[in-house]
């Protein structure tokens, strides 16, 4: 396992595949995963097309998970805990699991404006209790637009809220220096996923209210300068 | 009923009389209500100290509901239901009245940085089911910093996301452009206060971490220029 590489589970998606090309841009190594390898590798192509120094591969989930001491997890609501079962076994104490998501409630049939209730109070808590003893799981990157991530040439408007116990919160705010744009927020605890996962549906409507298919972001205003709390 | 007059019930309290002072500074009339009427009357001349020619009075909650075609609630939430029990025989149809609750746990006993659930899903949609037929609730100035409102030489840093039926939220986004620096942003209907209510918790875990005690704003970032919806 390399220390400095990224895995990204559903690294063939919209998200996932706009934080594979900033990752890879930053001088990265990326691993992207999905259900089928064939698809991994061709969204690890994509990659390298646009980032032709990237180094990017592409994996299974299950083998992408064991490969990077930080797993970002950008795949879709209705997937999440099953795919958090079928790679439990591949993830070591000190690893890092990232839930990027979003409880909308698209899940069920219904629309992307709105969320289903968790149990456990957000998805990032869900994975919290899918994961073994001594994997720490951090909320991140729910907030950024997908279609912006994909745009390298511009900046990234937008600030990620990060929550989660405070050491691997830390590691995954210094990520979000990689990316042009974004800047991290020290969201405390990890059940502050609640809201932050919920201000997504927020911004999908206003996406449509205001008719910005590129997708519109996040700024918490009046923070000290140069403080991201990392 | 004077057709420019602002009702703030609850106006005695930080966040209300930041409100009534940036009003009255605009020129408005405003309605400052307060469960007694000497302390409503306390908190009027308190404004107009600080804007001489501010055309302020303090009446009763009663009193100030009928007072104002807008009259916004800037009460404590374990308050909420009880006050608008209280007023609502004051009401008539084609008023507005505008909630600024947050179900913040201290209802309960318990720390600011969480909320408690409320059965009809915010603050807002608890007080809908509450007024008379033909009076319009309105989800609005829930994460504005009331220390930032109170402060009438600086601008107050912060989007208003305002929610609930068209033609109503449409005058309450209106009144932002009285603040400077409020942005209105349209944050569709009523139900996503659930989302809005919940930030106020996140920013006030965020003035804390990042000891910001004039309190952190929110922005939209990647609305179109100029475009506030309204």
């Amino acid at each position: 396992m390399r220390q400095d590489a990224i895995a990204i589970l559903g690294g063939t998606g919209d998200q996932g595949l706009g934080l594979a090309l900033r990752f890879a841009k930053a001088g990265r190594p990326v691993v992207i995963g999905s259900r089928k390898l064939e698809r991994a590798e061709e969204a690890a192509a994509k990659v390298r097309q646009e980032v032709p120094d990237g180094d990017v591969e592409g994996r299974t989930n299950e083998d992408a998970a064991a490969r990077a001491p930080i797993v970002i997890l950008s795949i879709p609501f209705e997937h999440f805990a099953s795919t958090v079962k079928r790679i439990r076994d591949k993830l070591a104490e000190g690893q890092i699991v990232v839930s990027m998501g979003v409880p909308l409630a698209t899940a069920i049939g219904d629309g992307a404006v709105r969320t289903v209730g968790i149990w456990q109070g957000s998805c990032a808590e869900l994975v919290k209790t899918l994961v073994p003893d001594g994997v720490q799981v951090v909320s991140a990157f729910q907030n950024v637009s997908a279609h912006r991530l994909q745009h390298l040439a511009e900046e990234v408007e937008c600030d990620v809220l990060v929550s989660g116990a405070r050491a691997p919160r830390e590691r995954v705010m210094a990520l979000c220096a990689l990316v042009p744009g974004l800047r991290a927020v020290d969201a405390g605890p990890l059940a502050n996923a609640r809201i932050v996962e919920q201000i997504t549906a927020l911004l999908i409507g206003l996406n449509v209210r205001y008719e910005v298919p590129e997708g519109l972001g996040i700024r918490i205003a009046g923070l000290p300068a140069g403080n991201s709390g990392a």
